[in-house]
This record gives structure tokens, C-alpha cells and sequence, in this order.
């Protein structure tokens, strides 16, 4: 079991599976009945799945069978929180050490830090434009060649007949490009499949996702999105912007690169994880801004995703960052268009301009608003089911890289068989009038100045496709067509989500949505006489996107927002607000939204906003891991190397006392030190005994911990020698002394409150007499949910 | 002195000036002390005032001779803290009610909460948005009447002569109006002066300004405001709405009216500071949403000004409030406008539709905005410098209500005087168009169909002015024309901003700015080539207004939203955001924002982001408050009635603790309780004796709590008898027992970031042992600021 959960879990790593989670002493000692418990109830999870899902019965009640000899195989993902994950510690860690350096800062000193933020925030802003710009031009060019030349045989092969050629071509162009993208993924770096975007909203939750923001990451992603985009998937090259952005903020701010082995010594200074964090949602902001040329979208999505304490500061700088990043791009573009200076294409997806006129919308067709967000909550909840069947069927069987490569190839090559079917049988002709926007006209079996307009949707990149539906002349696509198209891309977009290839779902969405919402427009308009209001279906397919895209990932401030700055129009602020609350009222009475579902099935220990309310019976005694390991102020080294090693208590922060007693008495609290700092004290044997006898030597600086951040080593790789396990180490210098702590009958919605609105990781237990009885972190808040029948506890699993 | 600062300060009433403040034990005692160190440093600052100022310097030169005699006239405004604001209880106090009342609710409890705080938010937009609809129908009727009537009177004259005449009826018109107006506001409710704004970022940030959100202010706000527009000052209705709107919030949310001694009975759960505030936000961004049809731009404004801990669902019912208004008023107004159904004008200020083409800018623009910003920082530091020294001037001399009404009297009768001399004097003639929108278009000295331009400027309501700046035809103003308007009405603005008038600043810097903007889009286009891109000056207009606005208010990222929302297109995003920036950099170096100078002249302890980066060599030891009054777990009535009833030691919350020490040794800390809930337990004899002789007696509920919120009781009002004072009363039901605490040497940001990020009133200080030393309360924090010469500390005074 083990085994299939390291292989889809976002790290992937077998050899990273080992390096510990979360300290959670609860489990020491107890992990063998929980093992069995998670079974147990595998079991019916198991069941839940097979009641309501149509094609994958059969091979799950064959698995079922064969899984009775080995009950092993059963994976249970979802009442689970992973041990895997770590927490960030967005609280500073105010030692000795720490003070001293903040003491002997100025103030011109700190303005100076202030300017380098800036200037980070600048950069940022400003490679993450460069790098949208390069995905967009590189697609922009190799979908070109491929249309092209895919169109060319296609129009060798109408009068001749063999077709069925061109398909071949079309299928095989499509699966080579694919097969590329999902080889990458899958066997270099499998945390770059997907949008990126759940991995991205855990990050700025709080939980350090193994290996998401490095820059081997960031290539794989480059490079994936550009493969699967112009090998046709059902994909959008939105998503993975904001996790590109995430990475260069992290890369960038830290002034080096772990991976190229190049350190600039600059930022210093950022080298933790609270300066971090605040740096990658200003990234992901950037991402946002450049995906949507929505700067204000982005800055809301990060605090959104992200934030816990709103600081006008951070906020501006977030808000530069998005800024910068959108001009790069719009500037860049514009250079790219022979169009120099002219800054009008502020975001990779640009849903092009709507005029007043045709924006105009009247009180009455508020309720069909209403309806059609309705509509969209329902089918994006219908995708997400979807979507998560597939994902444990993929959890569970398709967890092999090759097998993923292989899958990817297949959902490529269907993709192009269904287009070309659809396109094929489609007779839906369209005169080809002068001031058409289809970039590759297909004329088929149409005739002479005609050109099919199934083809308009399928033939062409996503975003295209998004564009002419909300902006091509009533009339241009008959109700048939695009019944067809929404149906079969629904199916195909759900599909595609999920496969070893880095994509995004935003445009998929939005091309669903504006298709429906378009035929939605035109049997309106068919009911009423002619010139009426409505007459204009690219105002609905505009509202049937924005339906689609709520129902399925359910954002709803900060996607008005997006949704209103690609628009360029704030008239449809109204509408679309009212159609994304909608949407997402009725989605959320069905399933959560898709990111939510993977950020699940990952069990990823989440923290949402606020505690679950029926949770104040809930004390901190209840919630708390005890007992807890403590450390003396002055404590053996042998204790510490005995304790670190220890793979029972993998823990990573550990309280410190005034003196450990033998009978597990609680004693006085004196401070907090992380595994971390333990492990640089150790690799410079920062010990009593040999400070007293080379007095000559270094005293340790922050800056030795920064140089150590954020790759510490594992503790194996330390060797202390049997003399020096005789040794003494000081804490007192390098713990926090002032950790924070709560009383034990300190009720849990309580405890959450501050622990989320401080970006904790770990929390202190105490009794009336300050002396430790416990520790929280963030496993043990985590794991409280609201059920179907009330309050639920997750398991905790070493997955 | 204390006379003087009481008149001027917000509360404005002496009766009031009474109720104490927020317990600070270091004043006990040494309040003489301090007095006298004001004194002396008031000398100092008065000079500062008296260094730079021109037009006042006479009177001041004669008031220093005169205040040699009485020293104790000086009021010194800046370097002080005042004891009168006490902080909201944003903390929710968990005693055993709130949890046994939070246990026994069941999951459906919850939902039926959270349902009804949608409810509220639903009614606080839609409220909002009709007293925003009101405001402006009855100025557009009012300000139409008095427009006419001037220009037929104005119309006779100009051939026959005697335009004085008409003069002194616009004079005496203006004068009547704004004398209502200042007379409601100086006499019946002085804290209804104003834009408001100051006063809600003070809620918003957790300081209980006295008066703030009552119903009577309210009423004096909605006809203030109406009759200083109507009467042609230099101010907007904006402003004011978002005060407004957090009225409505702070009533609407309580289910009940004080002032009308009516109570609903309905939404009880919500009696508390946690959720009013909550509240107020939302009505906060619903009156900015009414104002500016900007709801995203009101969610940003609340958060950016109020929020310390960004919650999701919060927000989101923020923006549900916004939207409700914005949508409230576009209807009403449309049918106003009998246009029903066409939601079009969706707030009270409406920059006008800038087509597409026109608001198109180009690369080599930018550095032009950057320049403009700067300007604009430049010119919003000298009016936000001017109006300080006139406030200063205010704060002294003109304190009485009948002086309060004269001067604003006399600034209506000035604005008058200055706008008919400017518009008679001016000979730019314009030909009166076809699609002219000048609603009252002078001839006055022009040829037929011809009409006078500066009119267009000043004879109009300053929407309707800022709109023609923005759109008008090129050539509709000539430069001379626009160099005076600015300067008239930058200083008649200046001057108008802080009378005793309810009005807001938003739309003159707007004016000010589109008239200087428009004045540098015209020497443009005159120094370059005629078909080059900047030949529309109306988008310099624009960008000029955002440049004064940003550099008189210094907001960022709500203002750029809330421009772009006024202006209907995103296409000015980027320019928008440069401006507001490079204003805000220019205008920090030499004076802080409008709102942030009036805060600070009233001495409102503001808690800013996060503590001055330069005092961690400042810990919870030096910071707190000590000795402190504690209570014991099981107090004598008496001396409970003593504690509160002492005038030196007007604490508002008290550390329970095991047992009082006779030595002054600090105690063992076992909760937490509020003079609020003392006093209800006061007034319900909650005596542990008559518990056990009347075993009937119904225990006390927190719905006696909430009843009695807000206006608890003083002690002086409940009788409490000889034989009662030698009762016990029992704490522990009703203190909280979790209180957060530090330990003593935690560093001062340290302690600054829990306050902040959890609203907190009272932060208890503990030893290692868990016993009571210190207590943190929000003055303790607020004290220390950045000034000139590194970390300064403000003396706290009982003004």
C-alpha cells in the first residue's frame, strides 16, 4: 500500500517517503491498530465508490476479488491526514541570535530591506511575464506548424478521399507531442503534473510540499504545458502559470539556486520560511496577473488561497508584482505582434474586447443569470465526481510512470479521433465572411467561401476556440454543433484533469461554459421575437463560462474579479458575481470543489479558515499529541543525536525545559527548538566543552542556520563521535524563549484561531504552573471535519 | 485644556469626556507629571506649526503673547495618546456561558447563523444602497432648483446690469443651506462631521469612538451631507456614504435601536464587538460599493483599512454586501431615471463610459503618468499640509458650535464669491453643441449658442463637473480657464475640509485633479504634433484625478480598484496603479495621508500593521503595564464595587487570579474578566449568599449580557447596599478562563503581531511560574511610533 500511495502522492519520491513528517507522538507506539482501523474502513470507502460509478465496475469488482488474498493493496485516501507533509514556520523563531542581529539593524537598515523586497517583488513580477511570454510564443508557433500542416493534408485528402490519412497524422502529431510532455512529468518530476494549483493553494496554507518550488519543477512545467497545449488535450496554459510563478518568487527571493549549485549572497536575509511564503504568494499573484491579465484577480487570489494575517505592505507588494508581471507580458506580446508598445493583450487568455452596447444587460435577465448558474454548479459538480473516480481509479491502477505516459497518449489520440468524428460528420456550414477570426478555416465538404464550423471549436488552441464563442456573429454556430462540442468536451476535459502532464482546467471550463452558455443564448433568442435584448448569445456564452469554471473549482471573489479584468468590462461585474455564488451554493451541496478533491485525496493535513463550528466541546487537552519529547536547557548530545534519530518520534520542534524529569512529571517550559536548528547546533558541534577549549573558535550565526535553509541534512548524515556524545550542548542561546502557549482548557476553535492567524507549527500546551503537557501541530487541528454525521476525526498515516 | 480638546475631539461631549478609558495602571498617580511634560513639548510643536504657515502666522503671533498668561490654553494634539478610546473586544470571551451556549448548539444552529449573517448582509447593502439613492435624488432635485433659479436671476441681469444682485442670492442660497447643514452637525452631533472616514478606520481598527455608529448620527449625517453639496461647497457625498454605511451595519446587525428603544428580538447572537465589527466592515464596503459602484473596491477598502485576520466567508458576505447596494441603488436610480431596468449607474460618482479607443495609451505615456504622480503626491502633501495647519488653527480658536456654524457660513458665501467672480470674469466661450451634457449651460457675456466654459466648472455639482473634465471634447476649456479653476478650488477645498459640515474629500481632489490633468493634456497635444495618441486630454484628466486623490488619501490598492471600477474599463489598471504609487512615495516623504493626519490630531491609539521595525530590543516587560488590579477567583463585592468605582483605576479588564497577595506578589493567573461583565453581574446580585438563600433564582444567561450591550451601565448607577458589600461573588462562570498571555521577555514586535492579528483588548503578561506581572492593552502599543529621531513613545493623557 505504501508503495501505490508514495507513487501518486505529489512527491512521488520512494526515497523521500522517509524523511519524517510532522512530530506527532501519538503515534509512537500506536501505528500498528490504527494500520488496521484504515483497513477496515478502506473497505467501505471502497464501496462508496463502486455503488455509483458505470465503467469502472467491472474492473473494480475484479479487484475486489483479488484483493481479498492481499488486503494490502487497498488504498484508503481520503479519512486520512498524511504524516508526509510538513508544516512551514511562518512564525519567526525570536532567539537570541535573531534579536541580536534585529537590534543591531537601523532603521535605515530595514528600509533598506523594505527597497530589496521590492526590487524581489519587481523581479518576480517581471520573470514570471517572461515566462508566460515564452509559453505563450513557443505554443503560439508550434500550434501553427501542426494546424497547419494537419490542415494541408486534410485538404489533400477531401476530394481524393482517405481521410482516415489525415486522422492518423492528426492522432500521431498529437500523441508524439503528448508522449513528450507526460515522459517528462511522469519519471523527472511528477509534482509538475496537473495545474499546480492545489499544490500551490497547500503551500501558502502552510504545509511544505516536497520539491514544489524548486526550479527542476519549474522546467518540467515550462516545458510539459507547452506539450500538452499543442498536442491538443483538453488543456489550458493558465493554471500552470501560477505555479510558475511560485516557483521563480521562491527561487528568486532566496537569492540562489540549491539545484545549480549557485549561491549570489544576496537576499540573505530571506532565507526562511515567513519571508518565503509572503515571496510565493506574490508569485502566485504574478502567475494570476500574467495567465489572466487580471493584477487584481491575482492579488486577491493569493490572499484568497493564502493569507492568514492581511498586511497592507505585503498586500502592495503582492499587487507590484502582479503589476509587473502583466506589463512583461503585455509588453513582450506586443513585440512579438509587430505591434510594439501597443499594451493590449495584458494575459495569456484575453476574452477580447466587449463593446458597450453589446454588454448591456437588463433586470429581467437576472433570474435566467441565476438559472444559468444554477446550471453550472450542477455540471461542474457532475465533472468533479467524475473526476474523482477517475482519480482513484488512477490512484489505485494507474500509478506506474509508464502506464501514465501511456494513458496520456491515449487521451491524446482519442482527443484528435473525436474531433476529427465530430468535424467530419458535422454539416454545419458557415459562409467564410471577411472579417472572420478562425485562423485555420477548415472547408471540408463545405462549399466554396464556406468553412465548417464544428471545426472552429475543435480545430483550433483552446483559447481560440473560448474567444470566437463569445465574439463571432449570432448565427455562426448552429444549437446541434454546439450541444455536440459541450457534450463531448465535457467528457474529454474530465478526462484530461488529472493525467501525468502538467495543464490546467480553467480554459477546458471556460470553453465548456461558453459553449452552452452560447446555445443557451440562441434557443432564448429562438423563443422570442427577434430583436430583443438577448439576441446576442455571446453575452451568455460569456455567463455560461464563468458558470461552468465556478461550478468546477468554486472561487468566487477572487474569480469575479479575474473573470471581470479578462472581460475588460466592469459592467458584467453584477451578473457574473451572482452566477459564481450560484454556482457555487449548489456545487458545494454535492461535492467540494476540484481542487479541494485533490488536496484531499493527497491528505494533505489543510487548514481551512476556522475551526469546524460544533467543535467547541473540544479542549486543547483533547487535541494535543502528548506526551511530548522535551530537552533540557543544557542537554547531552548523545541524548539529542539518540532523540533526532529516533524514528518513532520523528518530531521537529521540541519544547525545552528547565529540567526533564525521570517519572515523565510535566516540567517548566522554557522555550521551543526545531529539529533544524538541532541539526546545524550539531554539524557545528557547537558544544560546551569544546567552546571551552578553543576559545578562539567562530561563534554561530544566523547566518550559518540560513546557509543551512531550507535543505537541512538528515541526521544519519551527521557523525558524532562517542567522545562527543559526552558533550554538552546550550540551548538557551538558540531556542525561542518565548514560544506561544495555551492553557489546556483552551477550546479548540480557540486554539485554531491562533494558530491559523499566526501561521504556527507549533503550538505549546501548558498547565496553570507553565509546564509543557502537550503540543499541537497542525496534524491535530487538521484533523477535526465537518461529516455527514457531524464532527469527524481523520486518521494520521505515515503514507 | 481639557475644555477645548473636548470640544474638538470627535465625542465631542463633555458629559462623555468622563467615562473612562482604557486601563492603564502607570497613570495611577502620575498623571501630574505628565501634564506638565506636555506642556513643554506643546511649546515646541506650536513653533513648528507657527515655522511654515503664511496666512495664519498673524493670529498665532498674537496668540503666543496672549497664552504666555495662561499657559494651560495650549493644546497639543500630536505627541499624545488619549485615555478616552477604549478597544473593541474582538476576542470572543469564552466563559463557561458562551461554551455551554456553543456545546448545546447543534450543527443546523450553525447554519441558521451563518444563513442569518448573510440576511444581515443582505439587508445592510440593500439599506445602504437606498440611503445612498436618497442622498442623491433629493441633491439632484435641491441642487436643480437652486441652479435654476440662480441662472433666471443671473439670465435677467446680464443684459440690464446689477449682476451683484444675482450674486447675493447665489451667496445668501449657499449660505442658508450650508448653515442647516453646520447647525445639525456643530450643535446636535459633532462626531457626523466630516467624510467619516477617519472615524470608520478607527472602528475598522479597533477603537470604540464614541458615538460612532449611532442612528442619530446617521440622520445628521444623511442631511448634513445633503445640504453641504446642496449648498455648493467644495465637497462630495462619497464619503460620507461609507460612514453611512457602517451605521446601518452596526444598527441592522443588532437587531434593535438603542435611541429608539426598540428591540426586534432578533439577531441576539450577534450582540457583540467580534460580530459588529464583522458587520461594520461589510456596511464600510457597501457605502464605498454605493458610492463608486465599485464593490470589489469596497471589499478591498474594508480590508485594507479594518482587517487584521482575512477570513474567506467574511469576505465573501462583504462582497454580497457591496454588490447588494451597488445593485440597489443602479436600480432605483433607473427608475429615478425612468430608464428602469437599465442598471447603468451603478454608484453616486460615474466617470462616464471611456470608449475603447479613446483610453488607449501607449508605452512612452507611462513615464508621463509616472510624472503626473508625482505632481499629484506633491499637491496632495501641500493640501493635506495646509488643511493640518488650518485643523491646528480650528482645534484652538474655533471650538464653539455658534463659531463652527459661522465658519462654514462663511466658506459657502466665499465658494459663492469666487466662483461667480471666476466665471464673470472669465471669457472662454464655448459653442454650445448638439450632444452637450451641460445641465445648466451660462451665456452670461457670450454670443448666442454660445455658452461660458468656467461655468461648466463651477456652476454645477462637483459630479457633474468632474464627469465634463473627464469627457468633454477637446478644446471645451481653454488652459487659462483650467490653471484657475485648479487653483480656486484647490484652496477653497483645502479650506472646506474639516469644517463642521458633513462632506467628503473624495470628489474635490478629483476635480482638482481632472482640471490640472486635462491642463497637462493640453499643453501636450499644443507642444506636439496634432493626430498624436495624446490628443484626448480627457484621459489625462483622468489620471490627474487619480494622482490628487491618491496624494491627498495615500489608499493604493482599493483606490486603483475603485477608480477602475468607476471608470467601467480595466484598460487603465496599470497607469492607474503607477499614479496611486508613485503619489503615495512622493506624499509619505513629506506628510502622511489626509485621514492618518486627523487621526493622529485626535490621538486615537491606532494600531498600525506591525510594530516599528527598530523596537525589538523593546520586550513585554518594558511595554506593559504594571502593577496590575487583579480580582480573586471569589471576590467580596465590596471590593469589586471599590476597584470599579476608583477613578484612578478605570480599568476595563482585570487578570483573575488564584489569590490576591497582600505584598503586591504577583499572583497565579487563572482568567480573564471585563468591568462590563462585572457590572452585569453587579447589577443581577449574582452574590454566592443569595444563590444559596434563594435557590429559585434564575441563573444568569448570557442573553443578560447581550441585553445590556452596548451601553453597559457606569458603577455609579447601581446601588449596591452595605450588607451586599460583604458578599462573595464567584467568577469563574463568567471571567474567561484562556486568556492569551506572553511571557515577560517576549519582544515588542512579537507581542504587537498576536495583538493585532487577534484583535485583542487585554493581553496578560506572565512569569515563568504563570503569575500575573504586567497587562498589554492597545495604548501600551500604540505608543510607540517611528518619528524623525528613531522610536519615539506618545504620552498617554486623560484628554
Amino acid at each position: 500500500m505504501a508503495n501505490i500511495t508514495t507513487k501518486v502522492s505529489w512527491s512521488s519520491r520512494a526515497d523521500e517517503s522517509v524523511t519524517a513528517g510532522e512530530g506527532t507522538p501519538l503515534l509512537n507506539g500506536t501505528e500498528q491498530p490504527r494500520h488496521s482501523r484504515q483497513l477496515s474502513e478502506g473497505g467501505s470507502i471502497f464501496q462508496i465508490g463502486r455503488l455509483s460509478t458505470v465503467d469502472l465496475e467491472e474492473e473494480m469488482a475484479s479487484d475486489e476479488d483479488s484483493l481479498r488474498g492481499r488486503p494490502k493493496e487497498i488504498p484508503h485516501n481520503e479519512k486520512l491526514l498524511s504524516l508526509k507533509f510538513e508544516s512551514l514556520d511562518y512564525d519567526n523563531i525570536e532567539n537570541q541570535l535573531f534579536l541580536e542581529e534585529e537590534r543591531r539593524m537601523s532603521h535605515m537598515g530595514f528600509r533598506c530591506l523594505e527597497i530589496s523586497r521590492w526590487v524581489v517583488c519587481g523581479l518576480i513580477g517581471f520573470l514570471t511575464g517572461l515566462i508566460a511570454c515564452f509559453i505563450d510564443i513557443v505554443v503560439e508557433e508550434m500550434a501553427g506548424i501542426k494546424y497547419q500542416v494537419v490542415k494541408e493534408n486534410i485538404e489533400k485528402f477531401t476530394d481524393v478521399g482517405g481521410l482516415s490519412i489525415s486522422l492518423i497524422l492528426w492522432a500521431i502529431l498529437n500523441s508524439a507531442f503528448v508522449m513528450v510532455g507526460a515522459i517528462i512529468v511522469a519519471f523527472f518530476e511528477p509534482i509538475a503534473a496537473g495545474s499546480g494549483i492545489p499544490q500551490i493553494k497547500c503551500y501558502l496554507n502552510g504545509v511544505k510540499v516536497p520539491r514544489v518550488v524548486r526550479l527542476k519543477t519549474l522546467v518540467v512545467k515550462v516545458c510539459g504545458v507547452i506539450c500538452s497545449v499543442v498536442g491538443g488535450l483538453a488543456v489550458g496554459k493558465e493554471g500552470p502559470m501560477i505555479h510558475s510563478g511560485a516557483v521563480v518568487a521562491a527561487g528568486v527571493s532566496q537569492g540562489r539556486s540549491t539545484s545549480l549549485k549557485r549561491d549570489f549572497k544576496i537576499f540573505e536575509y530571506f532565507r526562511r520560511d515567513t519571508e518565503k511564503r509572503d515571496f510565493v504568494s506574490a508569485g502566485a499573484a504574478a502567475g494570476v496577473s500574467a495567465a489572466f491579465g487580471a493584477p487584481v484577480g491575482g492579488v486577491l487570489f493569493s490572499l484568497e488561497e493564502g493569507a492568514s494575517f492581511w498586511n497592507q505592505m505585503l498586500t502592495w507588494r503582492i499587487f507590484f508584482a502582479s503589476m509587473v508581471s502583466t506589463f512583461t507580458l503585455n509588453f513582450f506580446l506586443s513585440i512579438y505582434h509587430n505591434k510594439t508598445g501597443d499594451l493590449s493583450s495584458p494575459g495569456l487568455i484575453n476574452f477580447g474586447r466587449f463593446e458597450s452596447d453589446s454588454v448591456a444587460y437588463n433586470l429581467y435577465e437576472i433570474p435566467l443569470f441565476i438559472a444559468m448558474g444554477a446550471i453550472g454548479g450542477l455540471l461542474g459538480a457532475l465533472f468533479n465526481v467524475l473526476n474523482y473516480w477517475l482519480t482513484i481509479f488512477r490512484i489505485r491502477y494507474v500509478h506506474r510512470p509508464c502506464l501514465q505516459v501511456m494513458e496520456a497518449m491515449l487521451v491524446a489520440a482519442v482527443t484528435a479521433t473525436v474531433s476529427f468524428t465530430m468535424i467530419y460528420f458535422s454539416n454545419d456550414c458557415q459562409p467564410l465572411g471577411p472579417e472572420h477570426n478562425e485562423e485555420y478555416p477548415l472547408q471540408l465538404f463545405c462549399a466554396d467561401g464556406e468553412y465548417n464550423a464544428m471545426a472552429t471549436a475543435f480545430f483550433n488552441t483552446p483559447e481560440r476556440s473560448v474567444r470566437s464563442l463569445l465574439h463571432n456573429q449570432p448565427g455562426s454556430y448552429n444549437p446541434l454543433t454546439l450541444s455536440l462540442f459541450t457534450l463531448t468536451y465535457f467528457f474529454l476535459a474530465c478526462w484530461t484533469y488529472g493525467l501525468s502532464v502538467s495543464a490546467g482546467v480553467f480554459i477546458p471550463s471556460l470553453l465548456i461554459g461558453a459553449a452552452w452558455g452560447r446555445l443557451f443564448g440562441i434557443l432564448l433568442a429562438s423563443i422570442t421575437p427577434t430583436d430583443s435584448i438577448w439576441a446576442d448569445p455571446g453575452k451568455y456564452a460569456l455567463i455560461g463560462a464563468a458558470a461552468q469554471l465556478g461550478g468546477i473549482v468554486r472561487m468566487t471573489l477572487s474569480l469575479t474579479v479575474i473573470m471581470v479584468e479578462a472581460t475588460g468590462n466592469v459592467t458584467y461585474g453584477l451578473p457574473i458575481m451572482l452566477v459564481l455564488m450560484t454556482a457555487k451554493i449548489v456545487g458545494d451541496y454535492i461535492v467540494e470543489g476540484l481542487y479541494d478533491i485533490h488536496i484531499k485525496l493527497q491528505s494533505v493535513p489543510f487548514l481551512h479558515w476556522e475551526a469546524p463550528a460544533t467543535s467547541h466541546w473540544l479542549t486543547a487537552r483533547e487535541v494535543m499529541s502528548s506526551p511530548v519529547t522535551c530537552l533540557n536547557r543544557i542537554e547531552k548530545v548523545g541524548t539529542v543525536v539518540d532523540i533526532l534519530s529516533s524514528t518513532s518520534t520523528n518530531h521537529n520542534g521540541f519544547p525545552v525545559v528547565v529540567q526533564v524529569t525521570d517519572n515523565d512529571e510535566p516540567a517548566k517550559l522554557c522555550g521551543l527548538i526545531l529539529r533544524s536548528q538541532l541539526i546545524v547546533l550539531l554539524k557545528h558541534k557547537v558544544f560546551v566543552e569544546l567552546a571551552r577549549s578553543r576559545l578562539t573558535q567562530r561563534k554561530l550565526q544566523l547566518k550559518d542556520f540560513r546557509d543551512a535553509y531550507p535543505r537541512f541534512p538528515p541526521i544519519q548524515s551527521i557523525h558524532v563521535s562517542q567522545d562527543e556524545r559526552e558533550c554538552m550542548m546550550d540551548l538557551t542561546e538558540f531556542m525561542n524563549p518565548t514560544p506561544y502557549t495555551v492553557p489546556q482548557e483552551t477550546s479548540l476553535p480557540r486554539v485554531f484561531k491562533l494558530f491559523r492567524a499566526l501561521g504556527l507549527r507549533h503550538l505549546v500546551v501548558v498547565d496553570d504552573e507553565n509546564r509543557v503537557v502537550g503540543l499541537v501541530t497542525r496534524k491535530d487541528l487538521a484533523r477535526y471535519h465537518i461529516g455527514k454525521h457531524g464532527l469527524e476525526e481523520l486518521q494520521l498515516a505515515q503514507t
